[in-house]
């Protein structure tokens, strides 16, 4: 037996973890824009990145360098380093040189525009801000911020049944471009739990596909999206099955919290599908119902036109028939196989059900044992205004 | 050799047919609702249908039809007679047994809102207003609209070498729900050339997809898209190549008419790409451009965001390294395999070229010989004012 604990901190929740924001003058205002994840002794990582082939130049940085072990993680938002070629990666070199040597092998990660090559000097000097003895969970979580309207942070504490304990702590970005083709944002997690590097990785492979791999704000997938997870090993303590559980928490909260934020949305809707002919096709409805411009439409005019949710479940390509398909706004069936009749009583408890900020779609196919859920929100006026001039 | 003349008419540009637009009270304000085609002799039918598994019940009701001559069709909007069930069958059956007794295996086709039964009576008394006397082309053609703007229509005279002719003509209607995963709209084509039904339904499938299944207003499938090619061998002529060409021209442009036409669009952009692995991959590259919501939304904020499209060709799936990548607005490149400078001048020029209400973004992947036109739109604030409520 073990017990999870939710304590109030983000990625310095773990032992011998500081973290911080600074303000560079990337961002207008003295805006925070650059952020630290630190370690005072080596971390193991485990990560995931962007299916984009367009991948980002700190990703690509990372990927040469092969297997390693770091202390350090510099963060920059504004501007993303991406589709800065050859140029981009010397850029990351030259600024991580410039770190103190109590700093090995430093990763870089960075979240904004897209070609346009990094503001070196300004990095450089930024980073001789940072002070490596700060514990700033919120002022790191900011820095790290796009067109995020909040930021996003979790930590547990986990108390095993001899008395050991072990953390687990986290922030993330992302409220556009977030598709369900894999992590899609940027998230640092850290933990003091003795986990072997292998453990990690599988267990965050598990989960990153019911979780971030399950979240979809526009269904565009980021140049730059990167999930890590660095583990230095100091509480001594390990738990498979209580880390597992631990990890799905907080990376099913952030992918929550990513599409509750995600750019001009007024609602977080969860799709469950059931009833399909496996699971795989079970995910294809769930992640076009995320995507569907009508449906997501619809939710923001909170009109219950379950009509574009059936079509969009029959245009998804799995396999589907009217004469099976249920489709229910929580406990309010809508349509049933073609025998209900969608009255005046039944609309208006479905709109009042729309009018919440979270609610739950279901669908269930009637055809086979697939499920899966997905997250997805709505699209307002807001999303465009942010999205028709981004750069400026 | 032969002749194409574009003639100012519509479906009744072939001799022999007839067609007219009434108002049976489905919209409000006595607008135009219903429309029919009728031919005075009976015609072979060719026809492409959605891939939308919850298939409207006029498809369902055609299809279980097999084989048959028809010289009418009976065209409703406001209503799609979708998710109807067993009902929305009988519903068609019982509206086309009151046609008066020339009428020969009408065929029924509806448009609107999913999930609610036809008002029959309406349809019925609607019906009994139909002249089959009269030719008029504009009425028909906005009778079967809904959110359109606009009325769509296009029609050739074909000469050939010998003197002889044969015309056709065409109708169409779509704004919303256009997806390029089938012909996603409604549209009827007439023809008084001497084609069999065997020819005329592989040039259809020829042309849909590159012209209609090229065509992309929000990635959303329809429960009722039809394409629809009647032909009464009335002119007695026929030329192969003259037929698909003229077939081919009047296809594309209802195909760019639809997308001009897309809900709340202001722009029409055409998206060339060349250079894929293959055509399939080029086609993969084109449609995902054509359906990114930050492509678009970057389109109508007039923003020359060429980063979005790096990363939307990035996301796609289809092979490409931003180090053989090419992009242009128009005959501006604006990246061009990370060894070009995007300056000030260069975003001004791009700028000036989105402004226009069409244009062409060009992306050469620079892998291999694969290409593929596609058709896309911007999305503003009027789709999702459109949307939002579509149903009141």
């Amino acid at each position: 037996m073990y017990k999870l604990i939710k304590v109030d901190c983000g990625v310095c929740a773990a032992e011998g973890f500081y973290a911080d924001g600074i303000s560079a003058g990337l961002k207008p205002n003295n805006a925070k824009d650059m952020a630290f994840v630190y370690s005072d002794t080596l971390c193991e990582i485990a990560f995931t990145f962007t299916t984009n082939k367009m991948t980002a130049a700190p990703i690509r940085h990372f990927k040469a360098k092969g297997e390693f072990q770091t202390n350090f993680v510099l963060i920059n938002s504004k501007n993303a380093n991406a589709m800065t070629g050859k140029a981009g990666i010397k850029d990351i070199d030259e600024i991580l040189a410039t770190l103190p040597k109590e700093i090995v092998n430093p990763v870089m990660s960075s979240t904004g525009v897209i070609g346009v090559r990094l503001p070196k000097e300004k990095i450089i000097a930024g980073a001789k801000l940072f002070d490596l003895t700060k514990k700033d969970n919120n002022a790191a979580a900011c820095a790290i911020m796009t067109t995020d309207t909040f930021s996003k942070q979790i930590a547990y504490k986990v108390v095993l049944e001899d008395g050991s304990s072990f953390h687990i702590g986290a922030m993330a970005k992302g409220a556009g471009m977030i598709n369900p083709a894999m992590a899609t944002m940027l998230c640092f997690i850290t933990t003091d739990a003795k986990v072997s590097k292998k453990q990690m990785q599988d267990i965050l492979n598990l989960h990153v596909k019911t979780t971030f791999n399950a979240a979809s704000v526009d269904g565009d997938t980021s140049t730059n999206d990167t999930v890590m997870l660095l583990s230095n090993g100091k509480s001594g303590a390990y738990h498979e099955e209580a880390f597992s559980e631990a990890l799905y928490h907080i990376m099913r909260f952030l992918a929550r919290e990513m599409v509750r934020d995600g750019e001009g949305a007024t609602k977080l809707v969860t799709y469950e599908i059931s009833g399909a002919k496996n699971d795989e096709e079970a995910e294809v409805v769930a992640k076009a119902l995320t995507n569907s411009l009508l449906v997501k439409t619809a939710l923001y005019g909170e009109d219950p036109n379950w009509g574009r949710i059936a079509s969009t479940v029959g245009a998804s390509g799995a396999e589907a028939d009217e004469e099976r398909l249920k489709i229910s706004f929580e406990d309010v069936c809508v349509y049933d196989r073609g025998e209900l009749y969608f009255d005046e009583e039944m609309e208006q408890k479905a709109a009042e059900i729309m009018k919440r900020e979270a609610f739950t779609i279901s669908c269930d196919l009637g055809i086979g044992e697939g499920k899966f859920t997905a997250f997805g929100c709505d699209l307002g006026y807001e999303y465009v205004k942010i999205n028709a001039d981004y750069r400026t």
